[in-house]
């Protein structure tokens, strides 16, 4: 698109742009990355990302409003109630954003001895990849197979 | 993955935190997406991005240095030279990244008008859409089809 196109739009309702602004803080994604991998409870997203309790928090907090998150309570015997956090359907659909970053990183980022997580497909144990397809099945696509144009929401910028 | 499992692994070299340290800027991923629209200039991306030309400066020098742009000079009859920025491999194969987040904002976050911008297939024209599969194509996943497991690069902490 050339900038005479692209200044017809707005930037204002871009969706990329709002998935960023409710999920696009890094310390934001890693603990959906570790709520992705079956951590559940404060004291374990704490220990496993080395963050202050405060920031934790604050990050929980967020995503609880945003429905990414749920919590529930649960009491150990002995013990005060406290929560648990688990991923909402809402949340279980930004699973595709970490998986893309960690392609990239996998393949741009790894150690030498390769990449220390590997996502396979429950049951069968392939690995999993993430992929851009055409509604009519083309095959994989790159992004030089594509291209943006104005979507039903496009509007003048102002 | 339980809290003990997930303790025997450094989080150390992960992929998504390592890509997330290079891209993981808000701004930074919104230059990215104007990289893909097809701007290639200082002045196009200051101007639909309407952030400052220091702050834009040095996003695009991180980008260049990542080699996830590269820097090309133009001269323009009567102007003095300056730099066109184009995607580099590197920098196209984090377009999953951005249609992963594209397509989530468009379900859980578009106008009720609908998005504003559409991916399509060059030609065909159809929608693109980016999906999970297994190596050996068992059909589109989601993330209740898949498990993270240790990879070659797996290591403990500390």
């Amino acid at each position: 698109m050339a900038l005479e196109d692209r200044l017809r739009y707005s930037t204002e309702n871009c969706s990329i742009a709002r998935t960023l602004e409710i999920v696009g803080e890094k310390g934001t994604l890693l603990v959906l990355r570790e709520a992705f991998y079956g951590l559940r409870r404060f004291d374990e997203f704490a220990r496993v990302l080395g963050c202050g309790r405060a920031v934790l928090a604050a990050r929980l907090r967020t995503l609880v409003e945003e429905e990414i998150l749920e919590r529930t309570p649960y009491q150990q015997p002995t013990a005060r109630s406290r929560s648990e956090y688990g991923l909402t359907e809402k949340g279980r659909e930004l699973f595709p954003v970490l998986m893309a970053l960690l392609a990239w990183g996998d393949r741009w980022a790894a150690d030498p001895a390769g990449p220390a997580v590997e996502i396979a497909h429950r049951g069968c144990g392939e690995p999993v990849s993430v992929t851009m397809n055409c509604a009519v099945d083309h095959g994989l696509l790159t992004v030089r197979d594509i291209e943006a144009r104005p979507g039903p929401g496009a509007r003048p910028p102002g």
